[in-house]
């Protein structure tokens, strides 16, 4: 761990400080850490925010422009927690700065943006590109994986997949970025939860073949941040349900939702497979829940039913935290995603999920929107 | 209780035993009983059946020709277990023979069938009919209908069903009518379960306006019972996800899965909007799951949580069973099911689910098949 | 099934009419049923009542005498429902008689009683005699027990078992007989929910050995039944708490109480071993809980966690119901305790738990009794 | 925030590495935080360690000796991790030297030790000492301390609480100081985790009148870190088990196990009243169930239920953290009870829980001990 490794962060909201803490907290959770980090500079719209990120956080410096952070020769890492529409700018500007880039989701507002950055990534082989879906790093959905790797489901017939939160419901939230597709892109629900659980479908049941899309706006305008007497028109969906054909030959759903009232932050996860099945909820997150459809069934003497798989721990070394008794919690999840991004750099190792993945996951996106236009079944695209 | 009513049974199957024995329990949970059941006659297709039935049920007679049974004047009710494709021919001869008639789900094999027995049903108003459909009567159920009607759920937003179950995963499970679409209907999945399915939420959520459907086959051909060495091709799907628009504005799926490994028996119900939500799954059928967002919330003093309604004994007077100490068991249902039926009858009352209701039920069986056909959405069509 | 045996039944209230009911389902859970049952006869205190009987269960005739049913020859059986001041009167002249027994729990009042009572029933090894346990016939503890039989478990370290639920929260529930130590006994909750539980303990865990009791009467008078501006004081325990030195080694605690405000009736056992642990719930009552501390563990390919075992279908054959798919409903606990009794009485074979499992049980009752008299721990003496 | 406190860590064990990280950690949580804080200098027994330290989590300094620590000017905390022999000698010189304290649990070994720190904490009001008893500060905990405030529950009737793991499980686990009574105390499940479950029954339910104790030693001797071949033995109970009267009138047990198979990190709190009930496991951190007695009942419009409040994100603010989508990790609870430390500190404001709260604790762990002794109940000594 002699390497120092120099973020250069982004956008200072929630998703900013997220990182920064987890960059920060490498060291507790694993020994040794890859490498040593040092928050360096941010870039945000205002002096005052990015004064706030060096007393807060350690930065150095800041600046009001995210090219003079990439042109910094003392950055090794852009960290992209810009609004959507920005991304696109910042990656390649990073990447023509020759940094690592760690850029949240989705990977762009369109198809066309996400492939123009996988193919400039791809060019930078020396450099790591990795995007935030960080639930791929959630203890038990590395066991799920390395279940599915084992072919301890069988073939897949099925898979239940959902984002679900109630972070809309009410209609006075006022109206921001997100429900602004020259901002955010097409989708709202769709773009924001549904890229999450759409590269953790990918990640777990393989590529997408086809997909027919359903969506609804339900709240069609909110008050302005500015004057909460006026209102602006929604026009992303609230709910989003995407049909789907996996190229493995399973069907199933994909949905995601802002409009779930009661929900916390329910992503779900169930495949049915002709050996076993499994089941996940981000709300009860120490648990992976598996079947194995080849255990002694029957009524005497039977053994089937669905395991708890004992998850909390379930990072590989040199990983010390979570240990078996420490529950998870959500941040977590973005530590273990630093980490790989940090290791492989370090490791001059390419990371997953990269921007190849994220332009796949922005590909079933671009083929949802499609199929809501086309009111018809849409393949996704190649990228 | 002074009536008596006699009951002749078409088809002496599962399904022809479970009403044997919930009509002869109706005593021990009614407290009274809204009539005396006497298990009058039974028509099966062998002598060694139904000689079978009245030693174990206590069946005076028995019969190979339904029309027989329909025919006699000392049977008032006909119960209709027989396979789907023979639903028509005996709920219509039992109707002209002026009996009452309680008849399996789907009430048929298709809607030109299922409108033909609701249209002959309404002209026997004297007459009441009631399809299987005995989830409407487990108590959790009861009580979400109730606060769904007391507006407690708002603006309804969304609506995810599933009734799954593993019962078709064994690839040696043989070849049966459930798997011909002569005699069940142009469904597998989606008729045997996501019949009861689409009648629960219409129940609980209204009217279903347009279907898109997909479905798969997966085990494509089966052993015969006759003769497990030779198979027969399966038509019917194993795998049925319907995407749905509901006349009230919400938006939602309904998945029916034979195939869903590790499963028992889960209905699943879930439904947010503006104002709560609820949950429930037919394998922890003791509670209904309500979220109340009128509730006070916030970081202090917030009680909002999904709230686990006791259930057990929501069956009103004069129910006695079950209390609320004894947990629910799927006989239970049937049970309830009948009692509304038989006291219908007594009462001189229309019984709801009735024909017509099996019949819009059947409307969206029709819509969903014709969707696969088409690969389109279709308008379910008006009964 | 071609034997016949007749019932007389002592005690028309809630168990005497949950116990007819269970005989007369015997051929609708088993197939074939072990013996064609009866409703012969029946002893209540009121013509009224036994009227009743008739008309609703199809008893032949009726008496206010029980020791006039327990000497007609047209009785096999004698369900003994009467509350437990009177059993072992019942029992004793039904043996006698020479009849078969069936008797509610506790066995009796006493420690002296309950010994009486299994020496007597020792003395006619042609009968069958069976406690009212029915919680051993769940199919999650018929599962549970087979495990623990087969060692999975190990060495026992701990138990943990709690029968709890509402029923005594309202202060204006009026005083019964359940509440006057000379008709229940000297326990409250001990002697109703503790016996339940003591004897489900011994079933799974084995002996107890030694006891310590602590139990507490919260709610001191109640209103009687006849003027609810009158009250009596109540004189037994509304909460028990047993910590025990079991004869294997292990030690726990045994908890029982009818002030659980909000809990429905839950039975929960749990024990942890040094091979595995299990955990059941009666309020989930479709699974068994079970951990094998021998399944691979570790942060990769690790599989161990608690399995919630499919346990809905768990009778042995000739047991058709419940299926896989049939969640478990109290009642068919009380068919199933009972089809293991009348099979005993058709092979002539010993039931269990028998007369002297009763006995055992109300040993664990008195040592409980005298530890909270001297408050010491007192050992639990032989029968 | 520009107060800046500077820590003094004593120890750089498990402990010692999670309290660092959460006090790095308290910008990321709250905004503001109360404090800056400075993580200083260490004392640990090597200098490799100290050394560690510097590197890994930026202490300026080490030592080999704590008086040296507590000594200096440029600390204002002294965090005691060290083991419990040292807790007494470490609290009185931080105190000598006029440093605030936060100190592990269980306070100390001896209820004489305790006393000791309690009465020495009492004469320097001016410093701010609280002990590590975190599940305090579980937002579910927070919640129901104000529940329970408001009377929520009424009269309380019944305690159930449990600690649980299975740490010790594996007899080839090696000897360490937590089995050495000269250096953990008298107790050993009893001490570790007893006294984090006391102390939150003390929180939640109030001050215990009088203990019965059970313990158990099973596995009776471990090999030694140094040589696996050779053992010692283990005097320290595995599983403890309090029977407790507490001095509200309610009743219960407290049970701790290290010897729970299967279990990851069970802290299980379970209380009912005459108005509610309460149910906790630190395993679902996310909720708090609760059942209000006096929500409108019966079968038709009862509303009666356990809610699983949502708890997330129940801190006062200025927390920023967790969310209400934030699931919650065990680190996270270390976090908001440094929190609360440091805020007491710039407040000038007493901690609690407080050295006499840790000695409360100490006297219930006491009175266990001598109950175990003399196989009796001991009344809990005033501190």
């Amino acid at each position: 761990m002699n390497k120092v490794l120099r973020v250069g962060m982004v956008g200072y909201g929630f998703m900013g400080k997220m990182h920064g803490h987890a960059y920060r907290s490498l060291g507790f959770y694993y020994d040794p850490p890859p490498a040593r980090i040092e928050l360096r500079g941010i870039a945000t719209q205002s002096e005052a925010s990015w004064q706030r990120a060096g007393r807060e956080d350690g930065y150095f410096f800041g600046t009001a422009d995210y090219r003079e952070l990439c042109a910094r020769p003392d950055v090794d890492i852009i960290d992209c927690c810009a609004p959507n529409h920005l991304h696109k700018d910042v990656v390649l500007c990073a990447l023509e700065n020759e940094k690592h880039v760690y850029v949240d989701k989705p990977l762009a507002r369109t198809l066309d943006e996400a492939r123009e950055i996988a193919a400039r990534a791809k060019e930078h082989p020396g450099l790591v590109t990795q995007v935030t879906f960080q639930y791929r790093f959630a203890p038990a959905i590395l066991r799920a994986k390395e279940l599915i790797d084992e072919g301890r489901l069988g073939d897949l017939y099925s898979v239940r997949a959902c984002y679900l939160h109630a972070g809309y419901v009410d209609p006075k939230r006022p109206y921001s970025w997100r429900l602004d597709p020259e901002q955010s892109g097409r989708g709202g629900a769709l773009f924001d939860l549904g890229s999450h659980v759409i590269d953790l479908t990918r990640f777990l049941a393989g590529e997408f073949a086809a997909v027919h899309h359903t969506a609804k706006t339900f709240i069609t305008e909110r008050p302005t941040k500015e004057d909460p007497g006026k209102t602006k028109p929604v026009n992303v969906d609230d709910i989003s349900i995407l049909t789907c054909r996996m190229a493995n030959g399973a069907i199933g759903t994909v949905e995601s939702s802002r409009l779930a009232t009661g929900v916390q932050d329910e992503l779900r996860f169930e495949a049915h497979g002709s050996q076993g099945a499994i089941r996940f909820n981000l709300m009860q997150p120490n648990y992976l829940e598996f079947y194995d459809n080849t255990a002694p069934g029957g009524s005497y003497g039977g053994e089937r039913g669905f395991t708890a798989i004992e998850s909390v721990h379930r990072y590989p070394a040199p990983a010390k935290w979570p240990g078996p008794k420490n529950t998870v919690g959500w941040e977590r999840l973005h530590v273990h995603a630093i980490h790989n991004f940090v290791k492989c750099i370090v490791e001059g190792a390419p990371a997953s999920p990269d921007a190849a993945d994220g332009a796949k996951t922005q590909a079933v996106l671009e083929a949802a929107v499609q199929s809501q236009d086309k009111n018809a079944w849409v393949d996704v695209p190649s990228v």
